[in-house]
């Protein structure tokens, strides 16, 4: 599996949250806690806007984050008002660069920790059901990628819950068909510059953990002296697979089957589920 | 494109043929003469087989050939009855590891100089003729794996020529309805252990430049010194991409449309067409 | 040898002047025409200097630069007003991330494309004339970082045109020591951030290729369409190994055995010899 | 640190030994018992002699060993009778190619676990004492590189243990000149080919754990099922930074501060220390 991060906020240095807390991303790549492994070193990428940017900047590279040069330097010089980071840990398919997240299609940004449950036998069936426009943009081999394609195909850029949901329904209709009891595993973020949705699902109701950060002004309260938060924007929201500390009230678990968007108009969270396409 | 070599003889060291020769694969890799590409920089890959192998080893990257310590170190040190070796240079699909040949299917080993025209509009409809159970072995993007996934699913393993004609005549079926005028150019290795296949054919019947080296016994009467000959068993024979240099009476070229093979019980060259499937 | 680009003036996307001209940076990482080598494919690097960065940002990697999609994410979506960026072709030693320039301390980035004659003969040497306190930093195996670091002890951050003099002086006296006939041969550009000198010098009269952009207000009246000169402010300048197209008027070769510094107060050119230590 | 380990006895499939145990050396990669860090996933390294091999053929790679396919195809296809294999933790040096163990100089190859204590204030007065003839080949930035090239400046071709005491006491006095009150800790594997010498001390006396192997013959008493030791011939002997499994019986601990040296006129054991130069 894998470990990610996405942030909407006050334009940040990357490395003030991939290096520096407790627990940070690149901690979480030799240590995780939550993970079902400890070591997330099959390749890592990060995605970030920023001012004048049509699209999102992308590296991926296939070695560990922990002792990869440019992805120091990258964090240490970059600021950006919305970025994603993602570390994996391979199941199976290759560590090449099309595999590593995010992945990118236009202005679309898209990471993913879980699994396809026996994705051998569902891969075909699924990429079948890829609009075949798209279909040769796919260059990896992984389900989360597959996944991707497939919200695009139901119509991710106009409405992302329902295309993420009918890419679920797509997943658990093809999984039941070849007899595959639980057949999705998801935590899901994904941006067009403007707005971050996440999603939180599994078709066991047993899903990856996934927490989002507590509002800018109760944390102010809560830690006065934290010098990040002074510099943080009231709008400025964390959604992260394992918290990046163990700082009190700071960190809420997204509910199990649910759906959150952090936009400039004010974040939502509401109930998420599989819809039949 | 790519430049290849494949070997079938007396066990040599890989680097008497990939590093030794004045233009070896090696130089070709920076300075081919032939090739679409001067530069193949793109990757390279080597396969080989040895006493007790029930596969070939292969061993791939994604950087240049003429670089790569390990390449050198493995040349200067295995010994093989038959081996492969590629490099390449993309034209277009991800420099990653499974993109790189030789690819292998059990002891199956394939390789391929070429490309499938406008491989994004036929590359679905392609995916689609390949045998499901062989679907999810497909790890990389090139049209050259797709090919031997296509001959491995129209029985590569029984019949090779027909396997790989009637490969070809679904890459020119599934070409011409999407209205490519050419859209086959190849030149392909293929071997399982014992007998070595190359091909040469291409739509437009100008195919890329294949070449097999002269019988030994030929060479020995031509070029009394050379040290390489006294160790060369009779049935030793080469098929490359290019020349390695410039000796006289040494290569000849493969005749477009043809099929040749190398095997103990005698080497044999005929022609080569598609075939309806 | 390698290739290198040098760029101060109007902050700009770094595929502006790396990817888009005619025979920009990484279309000489495959074809140089004025370089030892036409191929320069043994790692690249870019420095760059944007708002807020006390340091510049380094990104090197050892592959081609032609194909790396990191290398292309970034120049698409990165502005800078002074940037580095260099191929390189390796005359011997490890293809290896810190090889690669430019290289760093503190503030200051360094490149070169040359050599120490005979290196082998005289590296220890040099290496005993570095600072103690700065050895340690040496991480690489190349005569180009022990170039920066000699210069960096002979006061490079004070005087910079008279530190690389002393540095090239002791290169010459210690090659001469050990029978080397003409022990230099190098171009470098190094900067602070502000101002960013070039050097071209070889001990034997006959240096790599140098050549500095015309001023801008000359450029547009040459070539009133160009739109990236619409965009470039007064004091835009490239220094480069080669020039990025034939357009008549843009490149100007720098003299044999002189240094430019380019820098708000106004740019400057004057002769440069190695001095004695 | 790192883990390692060397095998010398009847020709064996490397990944008889990297891949197969319970607590492999691959295993140990992600999950290390008795190293100081659990993950060694900063490069690998594998060194083989083979018949008519004059010099150990050695693989290295950046790279976690766990996901590296070529080291898997070369595991599943090369036998060795004499071999080295190396997993990289790094204590801050730079993750590259020269780097990783094992290191080789004519028919030696050389392999560490441990450090030199505070390399940054005792780096340059080591490289001084470096005979110059073979200080041009040291190509990375390790301590563990440094330690080998002293070794073969104190005779290491001639006297293996006594240039090993020498280096070690030239590390301890010039740390100690430098205020450094434990200047080394270390297990050393060196071969030529046919003997195999492995150290283990450290000047705290709590050296990093080292173990070898019972005789075959007591194994075949003990476990009489095991396949393996049916195919192992009388003088077969592995030594390993951390034991393979739990099997009872197989594994020693090598005593701290001493030598052990693997040859074919029989194995030895004797204490081990440092000697003054």
């Amino acid at each position: 599996m894998c470990r990610w991060l996405a942030y909407s906020g006050t334009p940040m240095l990357l490395e003030t949250l991939l290096y520096e807390p407790d627990h940070s991303l690149i901690d979480q790549s030799l240590h995780s806690r939550l993970g079902v492994e400890t070591t997330n070193g099959d390749g890592f990428g990060i995605g970030w806007f920023g001012p004048e940017m049509e699209t999102p900047a992308i590296v991926r590279e296939t070695g560990p984050a922990w002792s990869n040069r440019n992805l120091r330097e990258i964090a240490g010089h970059v600021r950006s008002s919305l970025f994603f980071a993602h570390i994996r840990a391979s199941t199976g398919s290759a560590v090449q660069q099309t595999n590593c997240h995010p992945f990118r299609h236009g202005r679309w940004m898209w990471m993913h920790n879980g699994a396809i449950a026996e994705y051998h036998r569902v891969r075909r069936d699924l990429a079948l059901a890829v609009d075949p426009r798209l279909f040769l943009d796919i260059e990896g081999s992984t389900d989360s990628e597959m996944m991707f394609f497939l919200a695009l195909t139901f119509g991710l850029e106009e409405d992302p819950p329902g295309a993420v949901a009918r890419m679920a329904g797509l997943v658990e209709e093809i999984g039941h068909e070849h007899g595959v009891e639980h057949p999705l595993q998801m935590t899901v973020a994904v941006t067009e510059g403007r707005r971050l949705w996440a999603f939180r699902y599994s078709s066991q109701r047993a899903s990856r953990s996934l927490y989002y950060s507590s509002r800018v002004e109760t944390l102010r309260a809560l830690h006065p002296g934290m010098p990040f938060l002074r510099k943080a924007s009231d709008d400025t929201r964390l959604i992260v697979s394992e918290p990046l500390g163990n700082l009190p009230g700071v960190w809420n678990e997204v509910p199990e089957g649910s759906c959150g968007v952090v936009r400039p108009e004010g974040d939502k969270l509401f109930p998420f589920a599989p819809q039949p396409v």
